[in-house]
């Protein structure tokens, strides 16, 4: 007998059903025109002006019937009687007959008679008679009242999210005082791991990312946001959030605290104090969604992880806020891209979160781990049910986080400092996956990233001549071991690697790790593969197999997976050394004795290496600026740049 | 001899140029992460833990070592020892060995040794002692540490805007404040025309915009902006405000006051009290503005008009503004639309204002004024010094004026109470520019409309049998004139026309207007065409000429561009009679005399007749909630959607 039934899931169509069967109202208020910026119009506007109120000069010059001035050329001028000056802001008028002119600003109404403006530059003025050297046609150099905004029409409907533009159009037509929407979202975070940002991390703690990205994206969506903060995953503490909440708000979003597990208590209250309308969503992550009603107001359980948090608020809930805002459509952010790799689907209807690199979409989930993480998507897409399998090159319609600034290159591979400096002497913004060496060149087999940073070592190629036997090769050998196609190896620049060792350590070598604690970095990475081909060449010179030289080191088979581990390992005395680069041992105050001077390369997709940011990033690496700017350890050389096609 | 010497024109790469060697250095300040959205970060964000902090269920269930499981099965389930439990946010540890079990909740730490979770679904317990159905494999609903963000690594780079995801990543690795820059510029509105919205708008004066739309549009940028007002267009006001504006900022942007006329005083004033770098730029419409520098505080001068004003904004201040940020590139919103017109150019570099409208872009232009309107563009496109000529057809990039929501239909010709019922029921956002019905055909024969509404009469068609002589048609016969195809006209309703009078009016019918002063709508305008017929008929059934008729109605030649205006000219007394619509008759307190029963008809191009608004605008005049909410004099009929194909 297991011990919970499957929940019956609600259907998607059925979910979104109910959500927009929800009540909520929201209030009207009055907004200064400077603070109405992204609120949501209350009302219909309806100018009681023209715009512009009256016809205009659009130029300095002389106001004339143009007729007047239809015979004159640059060599026989037409002769006009001045009758005098209309500034800018003036309300003096003039009427103007057939023979008569009239100085006009800028800005300044057209009077009466006069029907066009002769540039300033096209005239010539003496004693009381102005001479016009070119002809003018009706109209010219006027703008005519209510050319901009005719009066008695409704210049923005009820509902209008308000820009730049909109906050213009209010003000050309004088409103100072705007009425706006204000809904009150409440926003609490539950979940005993929590800790607000700014807190302590104890172990088993996480911080709280939920309340934030909820607070932006209903911001966004043009609601009022009310951060409740975190609650502990307990009857008494969410009951009384809920309380508050619920006297406060018009909408309540909850995160964490849905699913079934034996601590998780949110919808068991929801039941008691109110009415539970669903629980579960059939679509992955919906399964922890709870909606129900406690006093009239509406509340919205969302799945606790981040990402999926925000997925279900895109799809379920801003859709709902906009709609009930009044707000009209076109405001949720999406952008359509082309997969760059194939995707699998479980055949269930889902929300994948996803990466949008230069119009290419790629799934934001590392591979390894179940849940994916909010730093790597930039929105998601929506698989159908029947789906289990896209084709790369399928365009798909991608509903952006909010408002997105896109990456313009997908880095895979090894952690590398000199990144950090392409990346701010390119001005290109990277997305960097520190997958380790082999997963950057995984990455670039499938499609996923545009560029790997790769600093794998091997030995002995067999089947080349060109290597001398003992020879340290870098990145080359994978590549062909792998059968890659289609990429190019670009050579990067030199790389001291040694060991990370306390200030005042005795180890001054390979030789000396034997009985030392040493932690490893993680299977996968260049630097673990480096390591190991050195102790091969340490063993084998003294005449012992590798293996009884790593089993002489305890914790050789370790496994941290940054070099930041490595160094907190060594300077909390946990262990005696580590392994690492040179300016990541200055940075943090360690010793560093040196073992090698590896390769650090970018194995690139050829698809990819004509791309206007490629090519920047190609420049930017074979820079002189990049070789004074790279780091300690780190170095250019001949090769730097070089670029080998496979 | 002229007046004034033609200035020497800065050309467009040396105004950038002399705009990019500004000195402005903004501040830095920490801000609270829920009020840190769109601001930009001050430094680089390197996360000191790795995010999740520990390896962590994502499930409810059990931790197991995942190789007790592999041998499991539905029918022969494995037995486990159950150790205990670890609820989320819990440092309780475990060693978990082989054949041993830990109860664990989602977001609870892996204890050591275990590697996978069995979901809750699959298991049964009983006695300290757990049964599993179903194998899992190592890794299996746990997200690793550091899976999302690896600490030691740089998360954010400095520059960066700070949108709903960077919000989110900072909370979840605990900052509470974010450094951010500060970079305050002041914005000040000259001219003595303007007054400030909410103020009395004396004759010759306007509402000042710029303000308005400069301050959004410099908070788009994440700078901070200064509104200084409205200041008179004289040196002691001018220079006041600068005095002002230069000890608090760190840029000032001006508006007005900076052409050649006699009025405009700013670049003198800049020139005196500081240093002027370029004054005119050689782009359309650049010629007002002026580059200087006050105290080393820079200020730039731009044209008074508000689309001007934001296009040479966003052309050259914005990216400054951003540069000067270090904000990365890609900020500037455009996007590609496909010019739906053939468009001219003078030859001369030029910013045109377009609209956008489903990726058709138009420009914003009404014909007749010289200058464009702000309400009518979403922003603008660059037309390079040697076009002359750009196809209908050409893809074009166009920088829109801020965070704009584009509108779904541009629909032209005569204003229609409709027309807002339309727009509010289908959910779509209308472009609707009154050209009056003539103008409407021509949009559409332009190609720079989706749909015009027209109500423009003809009678006695020459070659047509259907029509009985006398009989008035409506917009049918001029599209017929006009030669137009890849047309149709759909039918729309019926709208009650009619003569708009005081309350206690003796005026009973059309047959009283001689000797009274009339208010007739413009020219081109349908309802002014259908007067014309109706006076014909009468003039001809009285047995005297049309003119004659006409000649004795003082004010027929008027031309009111707005029924608006026509019902204002009514109330004050100004006129006896005017011309329109039942509905806004009643709504302004008038008495309607009706005397024709006209046809409101809708004219499409057929290549947008598929495209969904448009069906959705077509299913919504077919609709009989429409029927029902259209207002009084309004009335759809046994035609009402009916298609006409030309």
């Amino acid at each position: 007998m297991k011990r919970k039934e499957f929940r019956e899931l609600v259907p998607v169509e059925e979910a979104r059903r109910i959500i927009n069967r929800l009540q909520i109202r929201p209030e009207k208020e009055n907004s200064a025109l400077e603070n109405a910026y992204g609120k949501i119009l209350a009302e219909d506007i309806v100018t009681e002006i023209n715009v512009p109120p009256f016809s205009r000069a659009t130029m300095d010059g002389y106001a004339v019937r143009a007729e007047d001035t239809y015979a004159c050329s640059e060599t026989e001028p037409v002769k006009l009687k001045l009758l005098g000056n209309i500034p800018a802001g003036s309300d003096v008028s003039f009427k103007v007959s057939a023979g008569e002119i009239v100085e006009i600003a800028t800005g300044a109404p057209i009077p009466e008679g006069a029907d066009a403006v002769v540039m300033v530059e096209y005239s010539s003025e003496e004693n009381g008679t102005v001479l016009i050297f070119r002809p003018v046609a009706g109209g010219e150099n006027v703008m005519k009242a209510g050319s901009d905004i005719l009066k008695g029409g409704r210049v923005l409907r009820r509902g209008r999210k308000l820009g730049t533009r909109e906050i213009g159009v209010l003000a050309s037509i004088g409103k100072k005082e705007v009425p706006v929407l204000r809904l009150p979202v409440g926003i609490i975070s539950t979940g005993n791991e929590l800790v607000s940002p700014g807190g302590n991390l104890a172990p088993g703690k996480v911080y709280d990312a939920n309340s934030y990205t909820l607070y932006t994206g209903v911001q966004e969506c043009g609601a009022f946001s009310l951060l409740y903060g975190v609650v502990k995953d307990d009857e008494t503490g969410i009951r009384k959030a809920l309380e508050t909440a619920v006297s406060e708000c018009a909408l309540i979003l909850t995160s964490g605290s849905t699913s079934s597990g034996t601590g998780d208590v949110m919808y068991r209250i929801i039941d008691e104090v109110g009415e539970t309308l669903a629980h579960g969503i059939n679509i992955k992550p919906g399964k922890p969604v709870v909606i129900g009603i406690i006093k009239g107001v509406p509340i919205i359980g969302l799945p606790g992880n981040p990402s999926s948090a925000l997925m279900i608020f895109n799809e379920f809930v801003a859709p709902f806020l906009r709609k009930a805002l009044g707000a009209e459509a076109g405001v949720r952010r999406t952008e359509t891209g082309i997969l760059g790799t194939v995707l699998r689907s479980e055949g269930r209807q889902q929300l994948l979160p996803v990466g949008l690199v230069r119009g290419r979409v790629y799934p934001a989930d590392r591979g390894s781990g179940a849940i994916t993480s909010l730093s790597e998507a930039d929105g998601f897409i929506e698989i159908p049910p029947e789906t289990e399998y896209m084709e790369a090159g399928t365009a798909v319609e991608v509903t952006l986080f909010g408002e997105v600034e896109k990456p313009d290159l997908l880095i895979a591979g090894g952690f590398c400092p000199g990144l950090d400096v392409l990346e701010d002497l390119s001005g290109l913004r990277f997305r960097t996956l520190y997958t380790g060496s082999s997963g950057g060149f995984s990455a670039i087999a499938a499609g996923t990233a545009d560029i790997a940073g790769v600093n794998m070592p091997s030995k002995r190629p067999e089947n080349r001549r060109e290597s001398l036997p003992g020879e340290i090769r870098y990145n080359a050998p994978t590549i062909e071991n792998m059968g890659l196609s289609e990429v190019v190896l670009v050579k990067g620049y030199r790389r001291e690697m040694g060991l990370l060792v306390q200030q005042d350590s005795p180890v001054s070598g390979l030789e000396a790790l034997p009985g030392k604690r040493l932690i490893n970095r993680n299977r996968g990475s260049g630097t673990r593969a480096l390591l190991e081909l050195k102790i091969e060449e340490l063993a084998e010179k003294k005449g012992i197999s590798k293996k009884e030289f790593t089993d002489s080191i305890p914790g050789y088979g370790s496994g941290a997976k940054s070099e930041v581990s490595v160094c907190e390992a060594v300077l909390s005395g946990k262990v005696d050394a580590g392994v690492g680069l040179r300016n990541c041992a200055e940075r943090n105050g360690l010793k560093f004795v040196k073992f090698a001077e590896e390769e650090y390369d970018f194995l690139i997709r050829k698809e990819v290496l004509d791309v206007p940011e490629v090519r920047k990033f190609l420049k930017t690496l074979s820079s002189a600026e990049f070789a004074s700017k790279l780091p300690a350890g780190l170095q250019v050389y001949e090769r730097t740049g070089e670029i080998i096609s496979y």
